[in-house]
């Protein structure tokens, strides 16, 4: 067994194939303690691919975007290459998450217009939003990045600005194959999830601003 | 209008008071246009507090802990003082985020025994988890953090380990009011999320590992 698969075989992420399970905490208390267990895992393992994933984070819940920086933040530490195009957030933004991947050398670049509700003119919103994508197309086909973020993309695939089926056509064609790609935002189209290998949808149970009037607050919400 | 109301204003996840939407995309394109919508909006964020959050990353989705790692990356960009404790990852445990941290200079501290099922000693698991508990007490109480996060603690929970009614009386009585306090765990305890302020499901919607057989991957998983 590699180090490598020692550290991967205790994430509790990576155990979903052990299917004991006290029922309570959703991980195992004692998995696979008997030697036929571990002959199982140990060829699920060997069976196992490696491929870059497309990732959706999707759903009405908090947490879309952070864990696509999750996500940069972990690679970073494994001098993985990681980049990504913000869509939404205004070219010229200054958020908490830029100036912490400024500061790492990463590059998140916003290239979108504000948001719509700011817009004088949605024509150039959308300019910008195809313009976006365009950069995108570019970085993703370079050969440049490990890892790669369309952060609220999936606004841009709702309002048609870019087609959709485009979108995953070129994808299919393009896209390197061991480049993860994670896309984020609210209503991910459907033959988008279909595409996705790895989709998770951030549900909203309890949200402050609207329970209790909270505000939002810096470095927390941007 | 301070310069912090217009980033958070232009943030879509702060835009949910507005209730004009296409129905589509989860996001008004025009909200608000009128003067009287701006009336209110405004009122609202006059009438909107500022306190630590105690914020919940729970389910059985991907995306707890690395939706936390984004907050404290975007805290980072801001210049706060961020930690936390995990309590399940072994403490010589060497994660991509765990490098990325230490890269940064942010203690991120692992302070469990790997996970149960690489237990020879429950006993010791637990005695270890108290610990953690104990630790993460000083830490938060020590007014040394804007923000701390402690992954995975669902489950010391949920194994009893730490009782979540004395953990919740004690956050009660000594979390300084300011602090922002992260909890990530599947399954967590009900009193936990009837304390918090945010909880969010990280809903699994599509899986790799058991879907196609794709294995975990570094910088992604771990």
């Amino acid at each position: 067994m590699t180090s490598e698969e020692q550290v991967s075989q205790h994430t509790p992420e990576t155990s979903r194939s052990v299917s004991r399970d006290d029922g309570q905490t959703g991980v195992p208390l004692r998995p696979g303690s008997t030697a036929e267990a571990g002959e199982r895992r140990k060829a699920a393992r060997a069976n196992r691919v490696k491929k870059g994933l497309v990732i959706v984070n999707t759903g009405n819940g908090k947490g879309k975007t952070t864990a696509a920086l999750g996500i940069l933040l972990r690679a970073w530490g494994r001098d993985m290459r990681v980049g990504g195009i913000q869509f939404l957030k205004h070219e010229n933004a200054n958020y908490g998450e830029l100036r912490a991947l400024q500061r790492m050398g990463v590059e998140l670049t916003p290239m979108g217009d504000g948001f719509t509700w700011t817009s004088r003119d949605l024509d150039e919103t959308q300019a910008k939003a195809v313009h976006g994508w365009e950069t995108a197309k570019a970085r993703i086909s370079s050969g440049n990045y490990d890892i790669f973020l369309l952060d609220e993309f999936t606004y841009v695939l709702n309002y048609g600005w870019v087609d959709t089926a485009d979108v995953i056509e070129w994808l299919r064609q393009h896209k390197p194959p061991m480049l993860h790609l994670i896309i984020t935002g609210r209503n991910a189209p459907q033959a988008l999830i279909d595409f996705a290998d790895l989709v998770t949808e951030m549900r909203e149970v309890k949200h402050p601003f609207r329970d209790q009037g909270i505000r939002a607050q810096k470095g927390i919400e941007y």
